[in-house]
């Protein structure tokens, strides 16, 4: 049996579908449920995270339910109830989603995105959204790093060919100019995004005319701007001259732009190559690299004063390959009862971290009027007024006894609506205004906080009511719960 | 301008089309030429890889083609001159492939798949194909890594959540199955691919019903086979207990399965839910265990005397966290010169590893008749007869006195047709076949290869046509290139 791929709604876990079918034979289905989206630890013990996936988790939205063939799928399983399947075929999401907008600078332990909604239908999105905002968000904010090391230099993004699949290819490069990158070699993602492209020719065009010279002056033929690949044979003794000397040639047709080099030593050859083409006038040509960079390796290429002016990466960013997920979970805080009151809820753990924190949580960025600076994130519960708070006690949700009060500070609220009761409420910005609202963003953010090594922690603290209720919460697990 | 996404053509990198357009005005773009797609290292230090990815290789090539907006979206870049544009838009793949079936074990510097076609189609494709193939040969082979350590264990892949993006979750958990994984979690995959799906519930249903004893009794009121996730507030206090109460409480309803555990020490609380388990009467009831496992960890906890019984793989082989890439490429072997007649072509490179080997080659595996195990891969050039050596020297292609004479042999060639002029011609077997063919072909490679720590080194060697081709063209280009 085979079935056509029209739908994505059973992009997700099995146990998703099971828990549901258990819900609705009991028949707490549709009682309300507040999930929370969060990650617990910053990738790449950087200081800051940036949200990127918010588009693609309202695409999925957009066409959530079930098609015909999904249905039949499930049916053919066996086991599920005809009027259960029938209640699948039927479902159309209902619920409220509020949540951070893309580019958003978030932190560990801070709801990115909050689910409110009758309890299946909240459980089934868990696993795609999971999917979507784990990998984007890794994305952006491992080219954010990259972009800390680079400041204004062009950096582009050229890993389509090692990113996982085709998806990870074209919305990881989104994350990446989400993140501050220049452009993408991926064309898709151009038309589809509106990002810009970028790119020459690769060795293959060299060796198809078998010589620099005559390949550099072919590409010269069909293209003005001329970015010329050198080291296909030798970089200094062939790739360079040639460049130069094709550059010559045609000076009155093409516009030089630069060169790219992409393997070999590229501190030591962009010095030399550097040399080469002052010596030949050409002071304003641009020298590219590329080859399995990423912020450590340019941080090093720059310390040995290498004379790089745009970095191509690929793998290193599109796999996010120095740590290659982000551990974003999604859990259940909040549940109506059988009297239709909400109640808190959480979990405990053996591991400290996989504690969650119970409620339904608003998450406020405490900015200092006098320097601009934000001085920590505030979590509250949902009827907490912080708006009228003069004198914000701020400390730490675990080492207690870190903590500062402030007082001329301004709370801004990080969630937007995005859905309301089934409906599409939010006005997605542009991808270059995203891109511009990251870097005015991050400009709130002291320089402690940006490093790519050993950043200063910056503070995400619970409400004192946010806290108490979780303290209540592990204590009335222990009571009821674990003393049996 | 918003664009439809309705083709993958543009899913290549922007060099690809720019390239193709300076062969078009200089009239080349119609010569044959021949690529070849591998990787040069084997991923994780593994002594072998599966080769993964042909499925979606053979679905790509199926809807070659540029769309209407993938043409008016290169319009609207400027540049392209409008006779090129329409090349393109009737651009059809006219090329031949051949390949290795999915499933084949491969080594590094073997050539998976090779492309005959004309110039700027071969070229356009070298993106997408590597996309493909680097990914799900990397799950493949990093499955294939775990099963080596669990042997006829059940393991089931659960990475969804931490996969990056949707592609990779489904054609990642279709390479896990290849490579020996028994089901998966992700519903779509076992609808498009007819992969057996696993999942019982999560954390979130106990919460959802506050404690155990409730969730678990009305999840079994819903299902008949049942795991019960133990772990959400205290493992051996509550969850194991509150499994054994409704187990016993239901033995004439549910078939009570197993348990699984998600966090933890799995190690001391596999041996002593085991211990619980057995004592209530349970001892067929099977111990799960998840939390981002590997072999390493699967390793450590056998050592340990875990009492775990099957696994839950997610984030780990999901993303190949340990190494989120491999490093395939597709380089230029061959071309028609303006005689029309092939010839051979290579790049070297200040990089050792990044030479290539020149000429239309074909791959056998030499396989010892007396022992059933495989001697070493050996390539050769196209034109060779191997079939009708009797005595077969094999030596190392950079070591070149490593080598050794295979006399009592059968050369099994490695390639099958997958296209040919632009028809697919290739059968492929079901999936299913496909995870029987890894597990009978790994009996050809002795222990020595397979084990997960420092494996010997299979040969792959050049045969000496091949190999004196190859120096003759290093000495070429010194000569006629390097030597200007």
């Amino acid at each position: 049996m085979t079935y056509t791929d029209d739908s994505f709604m059973l992009h997700t876990d099995l146990y998703q579908i099971n828990m549901a079918q258990a819900y609705w034979q009991d028949g707490i289905h549709q009682r309300k449920a507040i999930f929370e989206l969060y990650f617990r630890k910053l990738p790449f013990d950087n200081g800051y995270a940036i949200f990127a996936g918010l588009k693609k988790v309202i695409e999925f939205m957009e066409n959530f339910g079930f098609s015909a063939s999904d249905i039949q799928y499930l049916r053919e399983q066996g086991g599920y109830p005809k009027e259960f399947l029938q209640y699948l075929q039927d479902m159309k999401f209902t619920g409220t989603i509020v949540g951070m907008k893309e580019g958003e600078l978030v932190f560990a332990n801070e709801p990115i995105l909050r689910i409110e909604a009758p309890l299946a239908q909240a459980q089934l999105i868990e696993t795609p959204l999971l999917n979507i905002v784990n990998y984007q968000t890794l994305i952006a904010t491992k080219a954010s790093r990259i972009k800390q090391v680079t400041g204004e230099e062009i950096v582009m993004e050229f890993g389509t060919r090692r990113a996982h699949e085709f998806d990870a290819a074209i919305w990881g490069t989104r994350a990446a100019y989400i993140g501050g990158f220049s452009a993408t070699s991926n064309v898709r993602a151009g038309k589809l995004f509106g990002i810009p492209v970028s790119g020459t020719h690769a060795h293959a065009m060299i060796q198809a005319y078998r010589d620099e010279y005559t390949a550099f002056k072919k590409y010269a033929a069909a293209h003005k701007d001329c970015v010329f690949l050198v080291d296909t044979y030798d970089t200094l003794r062939s790739g360079v001259p040639n460049a130069i000397r094709v550059a010559k040639e045609l000076s009155e047709t093409i516009n030089f732009i630069g060169i790219r080099l992409d393997s070999g030593d590229l501190a030591y050859l962009s010095k030399m190559a550097r040399k080469m083409l002052d010596d030949a006038g050409f002071t304003q040509v641009k020298i590219m690299a590329s080859n399995d960079l990423d912020e450590y390796t340019i941080m090093h290429l720059k310390s040995q004063g290498a004379q790089i002016n745009a970095w191509g990466i690929g793998t290193k960013l599109i796999t996010a390959y120095d740590q290659a997920a982000l551990g974003g979970v999604y859990k259940l805080v909040s549940i109506e009862n059988e009297d239709g009151k909400m109640v808190d809820t959480m979990k405990i753990s053996a591991n400290p971290e996989k504690v969650t924190t119970p409620g339904c949580k608003r998450v406020y960025r405490i900015i200092n009027n006098e320097n601009g600076h934000a001085e920590g994130d505030y979590i509250a519960l949902d009827g907490e007024n912080i708006q009228e708070v003069q004198r914000l006690k701020m400390f730490h949700p675990i080492h207690t006894y870190i903590s500062k009060f402030v007082t001329n500070f301004t709370a801004i609220e990080l969630h937007e609506r995005i859905i309301e009761n089934g409906k599409i409420v939010y006005q997605e910005p542009t991808l270059q205004e995203t891109q511009a609202y990251v870097k005015e963003n991050l400009q709130l953010l002291w320089c402690e906080y940006k490093r790519t090594l050993n950043p200063e922690e910056y503070p995400v603290d619970l409400s004192q009511a946010c806290w108490d209720n979780k303290m209540a919460s592990i204590q009335a697990i222990k009571e009821n719960v674990l003393s049996r």
